[in-house]
């Protein structure tokens, strides 16, 4: 039998979060070290480096590092990996060598120890040049870049939370070996992971089952931190989700679950990181829509195939499912693609966010063939209430 | 760019016709040579040799090949084969060491010269019972071992014709090396084989579709030899199946073609050989559903998935795409298969052929959920004149 692909670097799941027999000492020391409070995207970032799903890191990364993530798509060492991780702080009391606790962006409750290797300022139009494509400030991820502060702290951090996930969103929040672990019971080994920010429409249903029919099964693999504004929440997306699983796919072919980053909205890069992190979650695949992590006009629609394609072979094991646009046709007469559908625009459905957002807050009827009922229900009650 | 897998064995197609510029020659030759009728099926195996979709093999094989075939799904040599391929005779004036003219079961036309390597005996019982899992002489493909002749003859085969498939079947009848060179045209490496001896409906039609999604084509690829009675003949199949691809597909995602093999109802051992010559055709993949290349109840409707996870990895370089039961589902709203539809047999659209026979024959109404009406239109015509 076929096993799950390995994790990131071949030297088994890596996670940074300190033993639960050292947790309490580690905890007492933290409060007396120098507090850094961190951002919202770092916070996600160093809660992945804690489960293990930014494998084989460990901790936040120096200029080196820096620098060839940014420009060649490797670590210092060789490591393969596509967007920095990196945390800022403009506090210039933190000296080179100390141990500082990082505390949470909401609370300030410690979050992580982490010994200070490493402080650099970073050149951040070279870096919004190299993993965005682009410097305007009105693209989401850059403008992230732009408000970090003025000096990099780099080091290994030892974590002490799961920022609260595990509490807010119970048996949802799963850690690499977690989803592993689960794979392994469902007998699994090809586990295509599905991407998401959104609630499941069924063009969403669709690509997740063409996944199903040559994988073992899928991962439904939410985003927890933070979106846009205006964007659905991930408490009421993830029911809306788990509806539509719950009444249109085969118990045993699903897993949700979600994962606790802040979109970068980096489109092509932020795709390889999709799948770099999915294949310490056990998947073998990562679907790629249209305009994967994309925003705006920024990204062609399919950029993030064929940065796929220009990586070397032994990057990732795991493989990007490509797909087309999705969409009910009224000429087939069946869900379709961009990849398999002849027809014309007019015969196919497709129905932009705004619009779908307008029809919902309106209680304007929302075609059949556009989303399950059950699906609706859960969003329009969500409109109706905000 | 990847390119498209390698023919088995690995070192190039290996088509056993004869040169244009000795045929004449060739031909006259075999003029002169003891004649031996060949059967149907034989001619069917004996052509694939000659457009070297049986690569790398040189000819019929011999005892030791034979037994290690069925015995443990490889030649003599090492070559993974799943079924023997083989040629038997009566005539007991056939000499070893001789040349001998092959010819047209139908015609007596000269098919290939043959050197004659070796004459052995061979148990049909055994053949049939490794083959096959039975030795029910009910079973169609076994009623042929049964019926071949008392001598197998072996050696290295010199192909004079392509048995008149080009003449009947015209562009549709492409050779390993055309298909191959019609994939490196369309830029495609991933190329999934669509196995079929029946018209496409749309469970078929799915099951392509699916294919489309992940790979870069399929080669819908049709059995144009012999089938059992009762079955549509190949020039209806392929022009509902033609008829099909033009209104429903994309341009440039389906290459249409057929092969001049006879079925042999082997079920997973054939599902294999199917694996084996799409390779040589340039697939890196084979579309695997329920019951492939079965008849009656011979086999489970998923022992032909089976049987690739039984062979060594390296057996092949293709890879199955297994697919379950497809159908429409009233539910779904949509077409959907056993792996991805949860709900039940109820609200699942499934035709058997002997319905749909029974419907086209008396000109009752299909539902347009279970076959377009492009492709019924052909097929009624077809029942109407039979």
């Amino acid at each position: 039998m076929a096993g799950l692909v390995s994790p990131h670097g071949g030297r088994g799941l890596r996670p940074l979060q300190v033993p639960t027999g050292e947790l309490a000492e580690e905890r007492r020391r933290a409060q007396s070290l120098p507090q850094v409070r961190i951002t919202s995207r770092e916070k996600g970032d160093l809660i992945m480096l804690g489960i293990g799903g930014f494998t084989p890191l460990e901790g936040f990364m120096g200029r080196d590092d820096w620098l060839r993530v940014c420009e060649s798509l490797r670590t210092a060492q060789g490591l393969f990996w596509p967007i920095p991780i990196t945390l800022s702080t403009d506090d210039d009391s933190v000296k080179l060598g100390a141990e500082v606790a990082l505390t949470d962006p909401a609370d300030g409750a410690p979050l992580a120890t982490m010994k200070v290797t490493e402080k650099y300022t970073v050149d951040k139009a070279r870096e919004c040049g190299c993993v965005f494509r682009t410097t305007d400030p009105e693209h989401p991820g850059v403008g992230m870049v732009l408000q970090q502060q003025s000096v990099n702290l780099a080091g290994p951090v030892r974590v002490l939370s799961d920022g609260g996930f595990k509490a807010k969103y119970g048996a949802l929040f799963m850690t690499p070996a977690e989803t592993r672990a689960k794979f392994e019971r469902l007998g699994w080994s090809r586990v295509a992971a599905f991407q998401t920010r959104n609630p499941m429409h069924r063009s969403h249903e669709y690509l997740a089952k063409v996944a199903i029919e040559v994988c073992d099964g899928v991962l439904v693999h939410s985003l927890l931190g933070h979106l846009k504004a205006g964007d659905i929440p991930a408490e009421v997306r993830t029911r809306a989700i788990a509806a539509l699983i719950e009444k249109y796919f085969r118990a045993g072919t699903v897993v949700q679950a979600g994962y606790p980053l802040d979109m970068r909205y980096a489109g092509p890069r932020e795709a390889l990181l999709h799948a770099l992190f999915r294949q310490n979650y056990g998947c073998s695949h990562l679907i790629v829509g249209r305009d994967h992590a994309g925003v705006g006009n920024y990204y062609g629609p399919f950029d993030a195939h064929r940065i796929f394609d220009e990586i070397p072979q032994e990057a990732l094991e795991i493989r990007p499912l490509k797909m087309g646009v999705t969409f009910w046709c009224y000429r087939c007469g069946d869900m379709a693609s961009s990849r398999t559908c002849p027809h014309g625009e007019a015969d196919q459905l497709q129905v932009s966010g705004t619009q779908l957002r307008k029809w919902l807050a309106e209680g304007h009827p929302v075609p059949p063939e556009f989303s399950r009922p059950e699906v609706l229900e859960i969003l329009r009650a969500y409109y109706a209430r905000s």
